[in-house]
């Protein structure tokens, strides 16, 4: 589902300022957001078996991926955090700091594309980028893939993971490895969630509240689905543009991608599943404070002023969107031979 | 027991040039060194229970106890990986190269004291170290106390694993939950291990072989016990100087925590459990083929030349040390407040 600006003033417009029931309000909310489910969903074109997720997990926490033995996909996607690396924007190689703060791990299988611009098209994709990004891992497909087969013990793993590959060691397959892995890292039976399925008491009155302004104001607007937004591109500044630190004017979003004018500072909407767990917020990682963010969101993008009861409201909303963290047990990687690739720092 | 110079050189006599048969080796190799217990060690004045082993264990994935959020002991000590980070060095806050490589932190509770000079006690002592240092995690124990106290979940946390303290965080307490997890991480049931409880087909002739070269030469000397390693201080360069970069003049080792001239360029033997692990080796982080530490080893501490025979029996008695690595599901972290400090970078 891809939402546009066009179809969500409209619906803005259709949700603004109704009066609901309690009834009212949880079936409005069934219709609009969905819980997380209890499995990953299925992968086209890219089936997980057993023995890929466990080649994946390795990968996604193997440092080796990166030119200096330093950095995996866990540094910034930190599976005890959340899913992310409680920085404004990451930090990478030589300590450079990277252009845009690291979006959750946690249920990106569920947002429509990868990255805030949407370049990535699956987790796959995705994947591939930090490893190459010079302000990231600062490797080399040729480099991985030649650190991989250097390493005795990823062979026999690999020849697991894709029984039919005379060669299965590519950088193509560490992608797809890690991509099944990462659609495993959902977390369902939030508050919210129990909420959704039928269980009124699970939220608070305070936190209905929240939910019915969440709605009436008009956030779900692009905050709905199964991940609470993560399914459609928005301007980033639909009412009113942000202050620049917190949405900088040379980052110019979905426009790099569609060189499309319509596209400057079009961002896609982030899940704000377990959003408690993933501060600092927005693209930039500027606003450490929920509340600020919703006070933001709500003079950029709906063009109104969200007052402090209403914002304690949606805050408490907020904070029963954090699901089961998922269980990961740390991988044993394999060691080193004689002929792997040292470090480069 | 602490080996010093002299009784290494008389006990190199004493077990110079003997021939053995497959018992004597066998019931030579029991008196010299130990298995891995099965269990972790009762720490003194650090009693372990499941609350606080599972405290440290969040601790010691807990990037927040550095100054830029990003770094924990798990960076330099990734137990994924041999309990090491596969560098030099290690690389820490700013991108700073340490002075010395990690030491591994499997096992570690068997050494008679931590770091390569020995100067923390005990791993309580040592976890206290890398938090402070400015090319590590480059924080103050206030500032961790801080971030631990900012954090709301943690004061549960610690006052389940520290029942009898009114004011639970604190430094020494974070680093008593480090320990008494680091004091989890053992790696039983190595091949050598099976062998020395009696199995003797657990090793393969060739292997056998190298653990009677590895008597008969005196490397067991330095390298016996429960970490074949780690229970005493030795000077690098006995017999020979190393080279100067295995050996780096402004590194006196020892002699930097006891002031005393004999103590120039005298390290705590490291355990070569896990040796396939944990390279590069020596404390420069210099060498990163086992067979060349051999080789070198052989020069400086024992005054022979070890030739590509017996290095090769040698390597492959090493391999076997391998042991069962730790089991650890990664620890859900509790989220920032609004109080938390940010990251410095």
């Amino acid at each position: 589902m891809k939402w546009k600006i066009s179809s969500c003033i409209m619906v803005l417009m259709l949700v603004g300022g109704v009066a609901w029931g309690n009834d009212d309000i949880m079936s409005q909310a069934q219709m609009t957001f969905k819980p997380v489910p209890a499995k990953p969903p299925v992968l086209k074109n890219n089936p997980a078996t057993p023995q890929k997720i466990e080649l994946g997990k390795m990968l996604f926490f193997e440092p080796r991926l990166s030119s200096s033995n330093l950095i995996s996909c866990n540094t910034c996607h930190n599976v005890g955090l959340g899913g992310v690396d409680i920085q404004e924007t990451s930090t990478g190689h030589g300590w450079q700091k990277g252009p845009r703060n690291a979006p959750t791990v946690l249920n990106s299988v569920y947002n429509l594309a990868q990255f805030w611009d949407g370049r990535a098209e699956d987790l796959a994709a995705q994947a591939k980028g930090p490893v190459q990004a010079s302000v990231e891992m600062h490797n080399t497909p040729e480099r991985v893939v030649e650190t991989l087969k250097s390493i005795p013990g990823y062979l026999p793993l690999f020849t697991k993971a894709f029984p039919r590959d005379k060669d299965p060691i590519t950088f193509d397959n560490m992608a797809k490895a890690i991509e099944v892995f990462e659609a495993t890292l959902i977390t369902p039976d939030s508050r919210f969630d129990s909420y959704l399925k039928g269980n009124r008491k699970a939220l608070a009155a305070k936190e209905r509240e929240g939910l019915k302004l969440f709605m009436a104001k008009g956030c779900s607007v692009c905050h709905n689905g199964i991940n609470i937004g993560g399914a459609g591109y928005f301007t980033f500044g639909v009412k009113e543009n942000p202050a620049a630190n917190v949405r900088p004017t040379e980052d110019l979003g979905r426009f790099k991608v569609t060189n499309t004018a319509a596209d400057k500072y079009v961002f896609k909407s982030p899940s704000l599943r377990n959003i408690e767990l993933t501060p600092p917020y927005f693209h930039s990682g500027k606003v450490w404070k929920l509340s600020d963010a919703v006070k933001i969101m709500g003079t950029a993008q709906i063009g109104i002023s969200i007052n402090e009861d209403e914002t304690d409201k949606l805050v408490a909303f907020l904070l029963t969107l954090n699901g089961k963290q998922p269980k990961v047990v740390y991988p044993i990687m394999p060691p080193n031979s004689d002929s792997t690739p040292k470090p480069l720092l």
